[in-house]
């Protein structure tokens, strides 16, 4: 079960949609970084049913972002927004070039 | 059962959510603007049937909406793309003003 940058970002879109419990122990595992143990321990129950919610939501986070795509639409449109950020500290700025990418952000939504 | 904006922008974000019969539903109302009974001819289905499908596809895309916020984020990032865009025809273009946009842009990410 790896704690992988995806799972988090996915974790990050997507955690309302899912279960009181599954968001508890999602949010302790990938964002406060505990061990399988550590929850167990902390919410009183075993370490297999930490693992058993963990991996249906992982399961459910893939697929949601297989079917909504939001998660690789927000990242698109953050390396779109810091580009058009970066070409606003040349000297003078190239309008066209900044338009472009603003049809380019456009086009992601 | 209105035919507002607001469920045609939401079936666009969440419809891959829904079931496939839901979406069959809710595509041939709020896109193909077929009536109630248009649609229960065409599937062969009671005009109740449709109606009770729409209902729950309504409740469950604004359900979500609330929950995820992405049809919102998406009109506001749509809005700021288009006001970058905008400050590009001026002569020359105001890098400071596309700044604060752009940085507007990044934290509805």
């Amino acid at each position: 079960m790896a704690k992988n940058l995806e799972l988090v970002l996915l974790l990050d879109c997507y955690s309302e949609l899912l279960t009181e419990r599954q968001r508890d122990l999602a949010e302790l595992y990938y964002n406060e970084d505990l061990s399988l143990s550590e929850i167990a321990e902390m919410r009183s129950i075993t370490r297999q049913a930490v693992r058993d919610s963990l991996r249906h939501s992982e399961a459910f986070l893939l697929d949601t972002e297989q079917k909504l795509g939001m998660a690789a639409r927000i990242g698109a449109m953050r390396r779109c927004l810091e580009e058009i950020r970066t070409l606003c500290t040349s000297d003078p700025p190239d309008p066209t070039k900044i338009t472009e990418l603003t049809d380019q952000g456009l086009r992601l939504l």
